[in-house]
């Protein structure tokens, strides 16, 4: 093990561990970051994974996912933030200054900001690889008013709030959503399914689970099963989403710091800080309810300033 | 008074509000923006009265600040944001929908999101104005890491925890600090004062204030006047740093939601709810704590998504 203390460790590298690297290196703090490679898909996070993004402010024309990163992350190279490509394995929060332990190294760091992310839940259908980003998307507020949604038929697979929100959302540009539930019955609270229910673009597919996503260079259609007359049938579609929900990637912080009961870290109100002193947590790793690349820099930068203010009050600068 | 009513107001034209304008645009809800151009500064906020700006994700070369906010206005107008060069008089929230007076406009609007942004305040010295971010600034974790600082004479106007804060954060980068305060003790919280008045870099220059800023295109020093002896000095310099607080722009809306006792808009926890429902609040009129246009920009996002939520179930899409 190195014997030198890192003053902040940041691990994961989407929007969120960037924006915390960016505003702590200028602090002259020279943060450590794990990039990671395995965990939450890819380094740079879930946006690596996507093409366009067209809501992150500051690029009109919109940015793909894996450049934007690329700016985020020499951003934060240029002011001293030191980068490992590494995952990290496991962490001991049980004493100061904390043990990270990463593929190849083992590090002291005296705080850290846990910036993971989380991964949405894929079926894993036949196809699904090639035609992810191509029709297939788990993101309707980032990808559903995308020109080649428009005015066609789209699918949202799931039958929670967030489905319901996803469908009715997607009516804004389609010419009809259809919704696979695998239940006879919506999940959602009853509002939410009420008003789902009601909305005359929408069409309820009931019992019935995708087993396969049609198309070549993208997505043209999807096999979907009925789970009770095992009845086969193909629809025609533009768009297809996944709307099953997120992981927060956070297996490897479960005894070491409080998370909820699905999993995200618990965050004191109005603030970043973890039920651990020292450290702190930024991005969808905490945040189930808004998760866009904005709302987790905004995050990161915060859980960056309030790191500061806590090392300094610690008498480490 | 025009009969159409808009499904959002959006007041203010930083970072916030052109967030909340992009994500509500392209959530196909057409906000209506006003731009303002008196209240805060001008249209854009407070980034346009800065020069260089090194932190916000994205530029890792950094932007200057009127461009930066170019760049969002166009995003936010490219997805159907309608804006107004006015700003906003007076506000009726006591019925819905909710009456809002513009400069020559008078509109109705199902929910408003205001970004009125806060102002820093400043001494209104001579040669201020001409120095304004040529070595003068109200925000050393914006400005301090900015070339021309490092191992020069720096200086930090105030005696609370934001100029124990900044002053603490120059020492970073600056040779010394000199943080000038009018009383002969700091207003700061024990424990700031405590670390302040131990830090080796900070001399205080107590019951004293700045009566002028020297400087021809750069600041080059500042005039100080004991207010005991009236005794006059000047001290070289290469920055100086308002640290005496910041008014966030709510005059207009006292009495119509909950202020605390600062100015600032409350907002319900985890939320961007003010008291009154369906308005909202995002950036520095309801957060002191953070103040960068990340932050801004991540809340006006969250804003965004929760009015689009609160609409529909309204019923209003």
């Amino acid at each position: 093990m190195s014997d030198q203390v890192e003053k902040i460790a940041i691990i994961g590298s989407g929007p969120a561990g960037h924006t915390a690297a960016i505003y702590s290196a200028r602090a002259n703090l020279a943060p450590f970051m794990y990039e990671g490679y395995v965990m939450g898909g890819s380094a740079g996070g879930q946006l690596t994974t996507t093409t366009d993004v067209e809501n992150y402010p500051g690029f009109p024309d919109g940015i793909n996912g894996p450049e934007m990163m690329q700016l985020f992350r020499k951003q934060a190279e240029r002011f001293g933030t030191k980068m490992v490509q590494e995952d990290v394995q496991e962490v001991d929060f049980s004493q100061r200054p904390f043990r990270i332990k990463g593929d190849k190294t083992e590090k002291l760091a005296h705080s850290v900001i846990i910036c993971t992310g989380a991964t949405a839940r894929r079926m894993g259908v036949p196809n699904e690889e090639k035609l992810w980003n191509n029709g297939m998307s788990a993101c309707a507020v980032c990808d559903g008013a995308l020109p080649f949604f428009r005015n066609q038929p789209l699918m949202v697979i799931g039958g929670g709030d967030t489905a319901c929100e996803e469908a009715m959302y997607l009516t804004k540009f389609g010419s009809k959503v259809y919704m696979v539930h695998r239940r006879d019955e919506l999940r959602a609270s009853k509002i939410m399914a009420e008003r789902t229910l009601k909305n005359e673009k929408i069409e309820m597919v009931w019992d019935s689970v995708l087993i396969d996503s049609i198309g070549t260079d993208f997505l043209t259609g999807a096999r979907i099963q009925n789970v009770k007359t095992k009845e086969e049938k193909e629809i025609e579609l533009a768009g297809l989403f996944y709307a099953i929900g997120h992981v927060p990637n956070t297996k490897i912080f479960q005894g070491q710091i409080d998370l909820d009961e699905t999993g995200y870290i618990k965050v004191k109100p109005g603030t970043q800080e973890t039920s651990c002193e020292g450290v702190f947590a930024a991005g969808d790793v905490h945040d189930h309810k808004y998760r866009q690349a904005v709302t987790a820099a905004g995050t990161g930068c915060a859980a960056a300033l309030e790191v500061e203010r806590w090392l300094a009050a610690q008498g480490i600068e």
